[in-house]
C-alpha cells in the first residue's frame, strides 16, 4: 500500500461522519461507541465506532457516577448523555442530576429536543413551567414527587426548603440540550438595540447584564 | 334514558378528541378540517372532521389573504396554520408573514416544533439566533437573502434599513408554536424571587418588567 | 343518574386510555384529557378531549402517589401512564417505581414500545437484560446507579441484598407496554403441544405451569 | 331512546374525528377498527372506534380473501388496506395481490406513501422502476424472485410469459396510495394546452388521450 | 496539489451530499457538513464531517445566491438543498425558485420526500395537482398567493400571464427529490411496448416521445 | 489480490451491516451498500458506502434465493435483511421465509423493531400471538391465507397439516431483529435462581433447560 493510500486512511480514521444526528427507532439493538477505537472528531464532540458486542458487558450498561457534588455551592446540574454514558447513544434517553443548596435557583430554560420528567429525591422545590401561550403552571413539589415538563417548554426550579434539595431528571432524548434564557439573551453577543427594545431595558442595564452574563 | 345522560351526550357533541397531535407522515393524501359539519371544541381551538374531497376544490389548497398589514405600527407578525389554512392539516407545514417599520423588533423568541426558512422580501433585516451553546450568528440580510434559524433556537430580528421591511417565513411542521421571551419569563408570573436571582435584577426592575409584559 | 350509568363511568375512569396510537412529536405544548367532561367510545376504552389550558393548572402536571406500598410481599411493580398521570398524553413519556423484598424476582419481561433507564433509589440488585443474539448482560447495581435496557429487550431484576430495595424506571414512550414471559408463553392458552416441543418440556410440566401462570 | 338522542348520536356517527392520520409507531397492541358499532363518515372512507379486545379473536388477524380473480381479462390488482383487513390499521402495513394474463400491463405508477418488495407467486414478469434521476431498473423477474420498489417511485410490470402471472406485494405503510400515470396525467383534466407543452403532444392526440384516461 | 486532485475536489464540492439518509428530528443543534476537512467517500457522493461550531459564522446560515436567471428562456427551476446550502443538512427543510416566461410550464412532477408551500412572488400562474384519486384541483394564483402540494402529488404550473412570473416554493424535507413524469415515463427506457399498452400510444407515438424526452 | 485480502472481504460480505440505525423515512431514492469499495469501519461490523447509481443495475434490486432448503429438518426460517440484499438499506422493509416439516415448530418469538405479515404459500399452519394482556389470537391458516403479528407481540407457529407447509414474511422495518424465547430466557445464562423464581421451576429443570438451549 501506498504511503499516500495510507495517509488517506489515517485521515479518513480521523474524520469519521457521525453515528448518527437524531433520535429515531433503532435498527440496533444497541450501539455502544468505542472509545478504545480512537476519538473520531466529527463533530465538535468525538464520536466513536460501535464496539463489538463480543466486548460489551454488563458494566457498559451502567452508569454509576450520578454522585451528589462534594462541594456544592448555590445550584448545580449533571446532565449524563451518550458523552458521559455511551451505552445510550441510539436509545433515545439520557438523564441528569440537580442539586440545590436553600435558595438556590436552576434559572429559566428549555431543552429543544425532550420532554423531562422530574423526580424530587429530596427536599422541596418551587417548580415550573411556562407554556407557548404564555401561561405559568409552578408549585412546590416534594420529595417523591414527579414534575413534567413538556418538549421545549421554558422551566425552572428554586430550592424552597430549608434543607438541601436533589433532582434526578429524565428526557425522552438522547441529546436534550438546553438553552439557559439569561445567557442566550444576554450574554451571546445580540445586538444591545435589540435587546433594550426587545425588553424595554435602558442601555446602561442591558450592558450590565451582558458583562454578567457574557462571562459565563 | 336520564337527562344526565342526555345532557352528557350534549356535552360529549362540543368535546371531542383532536384530529392530530402530530407532525408525522400523512396516511391520507390530504384531510382539509369540514368547517361545514360544524365546530368541534376539541382543544381550546375548534377542530373538524375532513371534508369529503368531491366539496374539496382548488381554492381549499390555496391560501390568498397573506397581504401585508393596512396599518403596520413598528413589527407585526401573522402566522398561518391550519387554524388560518385548513389545507394545511396533516401535511407537515405551515407559513408567516413578517412586516417591520424602520427600527423595529421582532423580539427574541424560538419556534419548539419547526424549523424556519426565512426569505426576505423587501428591505434589509438584522437577523439571527443563539445556538444551545450560547453562540450568536446575526448579521444583516436583504432582499432575496433566505437565513435558516434551526428548530428549537432562539431568534430575533430587527429592521436595518431607512424603509419598510418584509419577512415570508417557512415551517417544517403544521403549528411551530412560538415562545416569546420577554412575555414568557417577565409576564407569565414567574415567582419574583427566582427571576431576580436568575437575571440578577433588583426587586424593583422585577416588578417594573412584570407590569409592562404582564398585560401582554 | 342511574347506578348502571355511575358504575360504567367509575368504569371508564379506572381505564382511560390516550388519544392517538403512537409516540411521535406533539403538535401541541400538551393534552391533557379532561376526565371532567366525559367519556368517548373512541376506541374500547373510552378517551376525552384536551382539558381547555384555562382550566389546566400546575397540579395537572405534578404526580405524588408514588409512593411505596404499603404492604410489600415480594415484588411489586407500579406503572404511571397517561391512565394514571394525564399531562403524560402525547409528550412520549412515561415512568414506574418498583419494590422488592430481599431475594424477590421481577421475572423476564419486556417492553415492546420504550427504552427503559432504571434508577437504584434503595438496596441492590441484580438486573439485566438479553439481546437479540443471546447474549446476557447482568450485574449487581446499587443505590445511585441506572442501568439501561434497550427498547424491546427482556429483561430481569432480583433483590440481591438483605434488605428491601426499589427501583425508580422512566420510559422513552407514553405507553411502554409489558410482556411478562411466564404468562405470555405458559399462561395464555398457546397450544401445548407446540410449548412441550418449544421449550423441551413434558406435558405434565407443561400442564403445571399453565395451571399456575393461567391464573395469573 | 329519545328521537333527540337518536338524531344526536347520528350526528356524532357522522362526525367523529379521525383514529389516526399516519404510519408512526403504535402506542397500542393494536386497534382493529368497530364496524359492529357503526360507520364513522371521517374521512370520505368510513372509519370506527377500536374494538374491546374481548371481543377480538384469531380471526380479526386473519385475511382469508386473497383469492386470484375468477374472471381475469387482462391485469387486476386486489390491495389489502384496512379497509378489506381491519386488523392492519395503525400497524404500518399492507399488501395486495396482482393477476396477469400473458402480456398484460400494470402501467406505470408509484405509492407515495410506502416501499413495496413484490414477490412472484407465479410466471414471468417484466418488472422494474425509474428513479428520481431517470434511470430505468427493469429486468424479467420470475417465481420466487423478490423485487423491491423504493417508496415514491414510479414502476411498471408485463406478463412476460405465455402462462398467467401472480404477484405478492407488501408495503410498509398501512395506506400506500397508488398514483396511476396514465389516468392522472391524462384523464384528470389538467388544462390540455400544458399537456401539449410539457409532453410535446398535439391538440388532437391530447383530445384522444383525455377520452381514453379520463372515463377511468 | 496535482491537478487530478484538483478537479476531484473541484467535482466534489459541487456534488456534496447529505451525511445521514433520513429527515428525522436531529439530535444537534445543526451539523454544517465541513468541506474544508476533506472528502469522506461515504455514499457515492462524498461526505463531510460536521464544522466545528467555533468555525461556523453567521454567513453559514444565510443563502444568498436566489436570483432570478439572467438568461430566462420558457422555465427555469432552482433547487436549494444541503448541495447548494449546506446548514439545511439535518434540518428537515430546503426551497426553491421558479421563472417562468409568458405561457411556460413547470411539466407535471411530484416530490417524493417532501409536502411543497409554493408563493407567487410575480405574476399570475395557472397551477394545481391531482390527487390520488385523479382528482385535480388547479387555479391561476396571483401574486401573494401560497398553493400548498402535499408530499407525492403530482403538481404542475404554466405561466398564465402576460409578463415573467416567478414562485418561491419551501419543501419540509432536507432533500425532496423530483421525479418529472415526461422524462421518467418516456425518456428512461421502459419498455416500448408496455408503453404503448399504458398510454395507448402507437409504437411510432411511443418512438418520438423516447428521442424527445430520452436526451433530455 | 492477496489472499488475506481476499480474506477480509468474504468476512465482510458475510457480515456486511447497515450504514444507520434507524428505520426512518429515506433522503435519497435508495443507497445500496457498495462492497466492491472497501471496509469502513463504523461500527464494529464493516459499513459500506452506497454503490454509484451508475453502477447500479436491475440485479441489484432482485433476490432471487428465497428458495426452500434442499434438506428440511423441521423447522428452517430464512431472514433476507440488508445483509443477504443491500439494496433493502435505508428502504424499511425486510422479508422471511419458514419452511416446516409436518408437526415442526417456529417457537415462541417477537421482532422488537417491526410488524410481520405472513402469508402461506403451502399447507397448513397453526399460527398466533400474544398480546400485552396475555390474550392468545391463534388458529390453524391456510395456503393464501395472511395473518399479521404486531409489532413487538410474542407469536409462534406449528404445521397443523400433513404435507410441508411454507410462509413468506413480510417486515415493515429494514432490520426486525428475532428475539427467541426459549434460547433468551434458558440458553442466555439468566442467574438460575431467578429463573427458578420466575418460571416456577425447580433447581433440576432449570439446569436441564439451561443445558439444552445453552448450546444453541
Amino acid at each position: 500500500m501506498s504511503q499516500t493510500v495510507l495517509l488517506l486512511l489515517l485521515f479518513l480514521l480521523s474524520s469519521l461522519s457521525p453515528l448518527s444526528f437524531s433520535d429515531p427507532d433503532p435498527v440496533l439493538d444497541f450501539c455502544i461507541p468505542d472509545a478504545g477505537r480512537g476519538p473520531i472528531q466529527l463533530t465538535h464532540l468525538p464520536t466513536y465506532p460501535c464496539k463489538n458486542p463480543l466486548n460489551v458487558t454488563s458494566h457498559d450498561f451502567t452508569f454509576s457516577n450520578l454522585k451528589p457534588p462534594s462541594h456544592l455551592s448555590g445550584f448545580a446540574g449533571t446532565a449524563v448523555t451518550p458523552v458521559q454514558f455511551p451505552a445510550l447513544h441510539t436509545l433515545g434517553a439520557s438523564f441528569a442530576r440537580a442539586d440545590f443548596e436553600p435558595g438556590a435557583v436552576n434559572p429559566p430554560h428549555y431543552h429543544p429536543r425532550a420532554t423531562e420528567t422530574a423526580l424530587v429525591v429530596e427536599g422541596a422545590v418551587y417548580s415550573g413551567f411556562v407554556d407557548s401561550g404564555g401561561r405559568v403552571y409552578a408549585k412546590v413539589i416534594e420529595k417523591g414527587d414527579v414534575m413534567v415538563f413538556p418538549r421545549g417548554m421554558v422551566h425552572f426550579q428554586m430550592n424552597a426548603g430549608e434543607e438541601r434539595a436533589s433532582i434526578f431528571a429524565s428526557f425522552n432524548g438522547e441529546n436534550p440540550g438546553v438553552v439557559k434564557l439569561p445567557v442566550t439573551v444576554f450574554g451571546s453577543g445580540i445586538m444591545e438595540e435589540l435587546l433594550e427594545k426587545a425588553f424595554d431595558l435602558s442601555e446602561r442595564e442591558v450592558e450590565r447584564l451582558k458583562k454578567i452574563f457574557g462571562s459565563k
